[in-house]
């Protein structure tokens, strides 16, 4: 049986944070040790040019994001890590279905729609104003970052799986006139994945500002952890698990019985001074190695960059010779051969 | 004093004709014997992509057309001739320039608007029908064509300008935020520069199938020079040279000493067929020696490969190094360097 082909990007823009890691890193990295799937993972930096013009807060963060994968345990023996800016296969590919793809499909996406609404929503003349064509046809270079290897399966979130089916739009009709080249990839959508809340009670994301950092130190963390709302409950009293921030928090990092534990402590009554402490114990427990690793990898990039090469050749062992035949199949083909 | 880059890019959809050799090739290839400029000429298949979607097609294009440029003289020593294709770098530069470009830019260019209005002529609901992403986005393909070697003039038609503009206004938007790195490129238009009539008495061009192919064989050449529609004047009455599509071609051709010799018999008055014969004669002295270069270098593709590729190796000797100072000014370089 052929193994699938599961493929993942990973963006580059901003420090990776609590909520990334229990609902995308540690996940995928679990998916990684599957030894039934070829895993890819990549660093997706051409996408992140797209919002951020900053260039060295582009290069933090590809070293960032790339050592918080390596600290946690990926294993790039057993997976496929590399830099997307390291594949120039992708960029060609990408202009090779720019040429197959209907306008009208990119008029449907839904982050350009987005902007185009905030546009009206303002009163501006101009529906396009200040939208790049970076924003406006990305769906055909994440198109080309999936179709490039035959990915059968991307995990993704929800708001992610439009993407997915316009990869199988533009690789469908790239089929139907050249032949089947390509495999027709599928999202998954994993409903069971954790979501944090941020310290402010809303869900952790980069863009409110209120996330606990992947790899604090371990005296921030305990004090951000200290930080997250509560409710105004007395100790003694009797408390609620069912939405629950901390709660939920300390799932995610304990084990079972500790989990049946604080849920008798909670029904009991429990002061939630003792809960983030004990919170803070069971994150710390699961990031303390994994953080050393990460202060030293910070301290080597060389080795990283070594890494993420080395991940790309191997990766370009797929792709070069397939975008060969794919360019023979548009008409780009060696003279006299 | 520095050089002057000059590039030219030419399309690879069909068979070169007269028109294209007066009008454009020949002009380009006296152009490159100049020694106080770096002359490029690439063959623009990427480009061709957008409209011809015949593999077969594409393959044979590229073959005639380098064929051609070879055939006629172009000193490949003194200038850079190349595929677009095999510079990985102009895909990945265009994607870099796409990240830069505001979506009004591209509303804006003539070859969408023309399309959108024929959408609306035909009282298509959809504005964009039919349209692709290849046809919206390659004034992106060509700025990186042209950027990419810091071109600073641009032999173009007048009808290509505006995308000389629009390169220009990408290159200025990426140089305001990253840096000084593109020269901005200016267009060349001769307007001085001769077009042919074809045969139905229209502009020659392919779209009017109405043309003579540059390397007719002889009896074809003459057999189709016979063709070319006349008015019913007798022999003896003396003619107009003046919009007289028959004298504009001799006039291509010949010696001033022959077109003023041939401006007198037109006064005298004299027969079309005598023109005609006359016309064939210069137009076949002319081709009648790349005509048979043309023959042979056809039987050899793999010499035209071999002059390509080592065109591709000069060019990438600029691309590359270029390219990599690009992408450290976004962001994208070595870890740990």
């Amino acid at each position: 049986m052929k193994k699938m082909t599961v493929l993942t990007g990973i963006t580059t823009s901003g420090t990776p944070h609590l909520g990334n890691y229990v609902g995308a890193i540690r996940p995928a990295i679990e998916a990684s040790r599957d030894e039934n799937v070829n895993s890819y993972y990549f660093l997706a930096d051409f996408h992140s040019l797209i919002k951020c013009h900053d260039p060295a807060r582009i290069h933090q963060s590809r070293l960032e994001v790339a050592a918080t994968w390596l600290a946690l345990g990926l294993d790039t023996n057993k997976s496929v890590f590399y830099c997307q800016s390291d594949i120039p296969e992708i960029p060609e590919l990408t202009w090779i279905l720019t040429c197959m793809t209907a306008k009208g499909l990119m008029n449907r996406a839904h982050a350009y729609k987005a902007a185009v609404q905030e546009n009206e929503d303002n009163g501006s003349p101009d529906p396009d104003k200040g939208i790049t064509m970076g924003l406006y046809s990305y769906p055909i270079l994440m198109a080309a970052d999936i179709l490039m290897f035959n990915a059968n399966i991307v995990p993704v979130g929800k708001d992610q799986t439009q993407h997915l089916e316009m990869t199988r739009d533009i690789a469908q009709r790239f089929n139907h006139h050249f032949g089947e080249h390509f495999v027709l990839p599928e999202a998954r959508v994993d409903e069971s994945t954790a979501v944090l809340t941020g310290l402010d009670g809303r869900k952790m994301s980069k863009s409110y500002n209120n996330y606990i950092p992947l790899f604090a130190p371990e005296k921030n963390l305990r004090k951000l952890i200290m930080k997250i709302t509560t409710n105004s409950q007395a100790p003694e009293e009797p408390k609620e698990t069912e939405g629950c921030a901390l709660f939920e928090m300390f799932r995610a990092f304990a084990t079972p019985e500790q989990v049946a534990d604080m849920r008798a402590r909670f029904a009991a009554g429990i002061g939630w001074g003792y809960v983030k402490q004990d919170l803070f114990e069971v994150v710390n427990a699961q990031l303390a190695e994994p953080r050393d690793k990460y202060a030293e990898l910070m301290q080597n990039p060389e080795y990283i960059e070594k890494v993420l090469k080395e991940g790309a050749e191997k990766a370009r062992a797929y792709s070069r010779p397939f975008l060969d035949r794919i360019r023979a199949s548009v008409g780009i083909k060696t003279l006299g051969a």
